[in-house]
């Protein structure tokens, strides 16, 4: 059997064992991928707070309880070994990249896991809208806006976004589409003129890699999960982990399982 | 200008100084109406956990820090006088209904606003699908099911839930108008065989008052924001305060804003 047709349990024990340290994207189709964050029990309630005020960015699957690592969207799983490669953080500064955090976490840390826009991809695909980081094989673009998110306690950021580029046609269908997926980001925040939310330079994406604009295409952007990483960050806190781009947590849960309740 | 067309902070304003204490619904019709819980803050977390974990019945719309009382929905206004009636809860146990909770809220005390299905029934009437409770001027019926919420912390319930009886054709036109409605309970949770969730004698619900169902119709039923308060007091906490039944806080917002995102 071929890797990227792999159920998501017999994955997450391939990266639980250290056979696979590389982007999930394309992995497991049709399920659901996550973001991740853990952080303090002691601020768990600020974020979780942050979380529920900008839910386009945060769109929350699963919290845990403080010390508790199997979600959930995923029985049997284990959130310190089962993503492919993690990021630490200390007083909001980065560390170091993991291949594992057992070492690193302590009783009192709170795991929330994210919805990701993988989930709506396909989704795209099926309804005729091109997927152009998927057709050039990297990853999605991503931008810090200038737009900020509603704080709470001490955590803050601006929007992050993620762009595809698509004819206006196509940008209408995406819409439609994407708005059932509300629980992975929903419909798009903002399409055409990159200026108006703050970006300069669309071909210098903040995140990920640049990808091709058509003459005929314009940009559509959605909310994007990696403003999780940037909020949790914000706080200073002593220790924050997160997954590292593209390395998501891969959960039991069908995508269609996340549209419209 | 008659009562039932005064503007939300109007309205409030009435409220604050003692000038309406009866149930707010088909007031300031169009304006988002809330479920109030407030709880201490050592179990804010719990609890803000248990309403993401269980988004049909608990759909946030506004979390305050402890001890503030000016919700972002409604600004000016003040969680402690602008209800009509409030409940206050000792140790788990009804204690004594208010007009004002100035004297039993603590600075650590959290706000938490709830959306509500009065947002919907207009929507359903401009569909052309009946809502007896409306026709026949009484409180919609509310009964306790055999489904369980999931639990978080200290918190846990029994769903509670709405009934609207309708023509089977309406039932599926209210599925897609409720839809929408995803802020406020969103799309019915279950419809027809009221055994199948528990109900055993649809005449005797356990909130609310009885409506009339005619022979060509099914009861539709909808997650409700009762469950928000059982699962407050679920938990025996020293003092709770929520909305009296049917004496909801009116906001600023539009019904149409807390549709899809």
């Amino acid at each position: 059997m071929m890797k990227e047709t792999l159920l998501p349990q017999d994955l997450r024990n391939l990266i639980r064992r250290g056979q696979w340290q590389t982007p999930t994207t394309g992995l497991s189709p049709g399920y659901v991928q996550a973001n991740l964050v853990m952080l303090p029990k002691s601020e768990a309630f600020s974020f979780l707070l942050f979380c529920v005020r900008n839910p386009k960015p945060c769109p929350i699957l699963d919290v845990l309880e403080p010390g508790a690592w199997e979600p959930k969207i995923a029985p049997g799983a284990d959130l310190r070994t089962d993503l492919p490669r993690y990021k630490i953080y200390e007083n909001g500064e980065f560390k170091e990249e993991a291949f594992d955090v057992g070492n690193f976490v302590q009783d009192d840390l709170v795991s929330f896991l994210f919805g990701c826009s993988f989930s709506f991809e396909s989704a795209l695909l099926s309804a005729g809208v091109p997927v152009r980081n998927l057709e050039e094989d990297c990853n999605v673009s991503m931008y810090i806006t200038n737009r900020t998110c509603i704080p709470a306690g001490p955590f803050s950021s601006p929007l992050v976004v993620s762009m595809r580029p698509m004819k206006r046609e196509q940008a209408i269908r995406a819409i439609q589409v994407t708005t059932r997926f509300n629980q992975t980001h929903g419909a798009p925040i903002h399409m055409g003129s990159s200026e108006e939310i703050g970006i300069d330079n669309i071909d210098k994406p903040d995140f990920g890699d640049p990808v091709t604009i058509l003459p005929d295409e314009i940009p559509v952007f959605w909310a994007c999960g990696v403003t999780t990483t940037l909020a949790a960050i914000s706080a200073n806190l002593p220790r924050v982990i997160t997954h590292s781009p593209g390395h998501m947590f891969v959960s039991d849960l069908r995508d269609e399982t996340l549209t419209l309740l």
